[in-house]
């Protein structure tokens, strides 16, 4: 039996959530503070990828630390909220100089942040950044934009790695930062050695990519900085419980990862709208240890075998027997 | 020159909007008068549909008359909030008969409002019921649920049309009523004559329905109490200016409704979250008014002989002169 | 352990197939004979599904059963082939009467056949039915052509079975029969007792159904007359191999289906394009197998109360446990 | 009024098609020189693009060049076939290294075609480049077959252009080359000079991509070697004639092409498969002639304009009164 990963969740996961429809939110506000604390109960968690501005906004950022510390908790990101109100036009692609310098400096508080809570990266979630409708934007004019901001913080801070999270779509109609391989021309063009990518299994899974392949690409330039699990149905970012829909791929991207030897944070990015985040992260991690069995369980090399074919039977039949063997070889 | 069909648009056109991102909102909040008032410098519009509780929920429904009137509106229908925290796991299928019956209360009382300010009829947009995992529901326990509570509130108020809006998903993963012939099915099992189908375009282009075969088989039952016109990218609810992706199907649709003799309100369905509401309308209704002309440029008898023929080319000429001549024909 | 179902497999799944790239087929033709003895290869299959014309075309069918007798097979059903190049613009729904009446003789003909051969049903795929362009038809028109087609037939074959395969497109870029809803609807209006449902996990699926739900729903109306399974990426009727995409949601089916006391042949529909065809059913079987365990170890009256609350985690979990023990379970 | 843009069509829009139902054609096969001479009847093509091997295969070059310089046509490039039974398991990534050989002679034969007949480019679509399963392929060793068969064919031959047509899938279930982005990476990994891009606004629609973005980003590589139009419904490939579903974004690519400078050939890649094909390409043309006439009517200083403040309303609206006048524009 190999080692078991740390596992990790955005914070979020222990929010509230609101919608355009349930305007007065799935459930009360939760603090930070007190979503710290739901962290802790769930029992298997060692890390937390953090909001920021913290909720209340004034919160001392040591009164964080104390409630990481008491749940055993460390931070591994901080995301700066370059999505609310005042970005919802877009904060590096934003028509507006003033809104994108703003944005410039929510992320810059951002890693002062992170370096006080000794976090390996700030998360850059830029998703009101892109267009929603035909003919609306130049787009080479919001390449130079989004290229040009991300450069000038990275330059800022080059002590700080920036991961950037691609989605297709949501809240923008149309993500600039949208795929993989796009995420990596971009990056490209800007030059600097502290911007990568966070892939959201999720987001690559309904944006068309094999997340598994999306991974293999990104760690290939060296630039996978994170990860994050959950599912979906394909056609939009559900943030359902990790494996309840596509176990198979699920396990696809985690060998994958394995065979890279990448050895991160196996990180959930869940949204129990109607569930209790407390019970749906153990869900989601007790579903993750069923897939590090299966990893276990692989018959690697006939694997690898069977891939140097191409052979798709064979390579079904080693995972079908691994994975679902996984569970009675668990607790 | 046919006349003009007479122009109207849900109330929350004129709303903000809030979503899981920007949980401040796209905007500051609108409260029901001032929506009104919005509605009424669009300059347009004959009618609304208003969501209810109004905003706030204190308001007498004799302002909201007022407010109708000095804008020469009248209210087409109202909406009940059956998705609101409240429901958020379901109005008509929610596992708890409390809810279930808190669902109907709700509704009924706008069945009172609905005939104070002499509306058409009462929306059910039941966006909340469904489910969201696999295996998590008995799909035929909560086809019963649904069945029997709007059958229930149809026999309470057999003078009150009751009209369901479909959808395939969103804010429910899986919404139950999500296409219009599972829609016409349920209907059919409630054995009433007083629940109907107010089809949104965009609804049914995301579910992959050609809506204009959807109008054509509503109708055709006799069903189509309403009609919501907006679009999107085919993935997704985007509530956009209607127009602005789909042109040739929206003619289609409406071309299918004429054929159809159906004589009812052209009714924007918009979301405009990044832009001003009152122009968002203006510019959804010019669209609507060149599709109107472009319906008159149609050689009809030609197109109906093409059709007949199922000849897509010779139906695709006739289409692309009107269309592409309407605006010229306008003001 | 509860009895093992019957398995059985279309025929065609041991053809070669041609697409508009591989012209010249991915691999040579198979004869129906080679097919049937192929599929006898297999070794746990009872049933097939044969398509007619039988090839080659003049194959007298007294030697077709000669060759299921020494395979141990029986011919569940007959699908007559009303999607080849003759009924290319529409079987049922051609513009052409002509083209309508030689539809209905070619599947007069596979009565005789499937009276033979003691068949169950003639499966009626008419995936040629419908249309590709906006403007192209006249809905209403369609509809009657479908409608009036499928009811004579059933009126001049009152003692034979016509299941409906639907799908949502492919080869018609719409299809008409598109979804369970759509085609109960239109079996309706047929108003005859021996039109009914093959329903295909993969077109389900694909067509953004619940299969699970639509199973449910068709079997409600005393009208699901068979099944097939397959997998795919919800966006194409990719006919892979049985849950190498889809476990959890095939699970669901079979798990709905017995809910349902529905005791019918576990039928593969799946199109091994690259793949060793005898090698792939017989992955698809062990799958199946599987499932089948899988559904043994279930927590039936736990799943039940849990479905009663609508509980998505405390479903998935008792689904987990069971899934992912059944491998282990098996031989 | 600008010049009119030179048209041109891929050769197999004059063919006839078979597919996995319709395997006897939708219609008699046409030769290559029958095709030419259809192509020839349109009107307005200038170029064609010519699939090798011809048909049938032995057709002397010479023939080829008489019948195009008999229809006044141009060959603009060669397409292999690099697709067929030969290569159903891939070209370039086949884990065959026999067959990945033979993939870059029968590409070498083409060179060899296309300096004879004064092609632009030798045109790459290694639609069976990929995988269809979970599991079925090392992604890493897939890429290096990839690109290390692409660089040796460039530097066999640094005087022709090679253009990879990507798309997301089809016939592969998924696609080696799926985006603009991930072919841009890799053929920044190929390390030469003369491998670029076609983009067809198909492709680039239904992946997901906004076709005038990925011309953007691929023209600011100087690697946007040609492009095809034709549209679907944004689910599959469907090849239908160009502007029938998305006018607007057919409009928005052209008008992004003549913002960069790009001055080729307008061509066409559909496949009218229950079409007149010389009628479907006039049609074409027709649709391309009023998008030209509607690039003239629009209004570009407001346009880019309203384009840098992002404002979709300013710039819908400059839209909608171009393309909805330019038919009454045209002849």
């Amino acid at each position: 039996m190999t080692q078991e990963p740390r596992y990790g969740a955005g914070l979020w996961h222990f929010a509230s959530y609101v919608d355009r429809y349930a305007t007065d939110g799935y459930g009360p506000p939760v603090t930070t503070l007190e979503a710290i604390d739901l962290a802790g109960k769930v029992g298997n968690l060692s890390v937390v990828d953090i909001n920021y501005p913290f909720n209340p906004p004034g919160l001392p950022v040591g009164e964080v630390a104390d409630a990481l510390k008491r749940n055993n908790l460390t931070a591994i990101g901080i995301t700066p909220e370059i999505y609310t109100r005042e970005f919802c036009r877009g904060a590096f692609t934003n028509p507006d100089a003033g809104v994108r310098a703003r944005a410039i400096e929510l992320v810059s508080e951002a890693v002062g942040i992170a370096r006080e809570l000794g976090c390996d990266y700030v998360k850059l979630w830029p998703g009101q950044d892109g267009h929603d409708y035909p003919f609306q934007v130049d787009h080479g004019q919001i390449w130079s934009y989004a290229v040009d901001g991300l450069r000038s913080l990275a330059q800022a801070y080059p002590d700080t790695k920036f991961a950037i999270e691609y989605k297709p779509r949501e809240p923008r109609v149309s993500m600039f930062f949208s795929s993989a391989a796009k995420t990596l021309l971009a990056i490209e063009d800007m030059g600097v050695g502290n911007v990568g990518i966070l892939l959201d299994f999720g987001h690559s899974l309904y944006g068309g990519e094999s997340p598994a392949e999306a991974a293999r690409l990104i760690h290939s330039r060296g630039l996978l900085y994170g990860i994050d699990v959950n599912d979906n149905f394909r056609g939009w970012d559900d943030d359902l419980v990790v494996g309840s829909v596509h176990l198979t791929e699920t396990l696809e991207f985690f060998h994958t990862l394995r065979e890279c030897g990448w050895e991160g944070v196996w990180q959930l990015d869940q949204f129990p709208f109607r569930e209790d985040s407390v019970e749906a992260a153990r869900e989601g991690i007790a579903t993750m240890r069923a897939i590090h069995r299966a990893l276990d369980l692989l018959d690697v090399p006939a694997l690898r075998e069977a891939q140097g074919r191409q052979d798709a039977l064979a390579a079904g039949k080693i995972v079908r027997r691994a994975l679902l063997s996984s569970q009675a070889a668990g607790g």
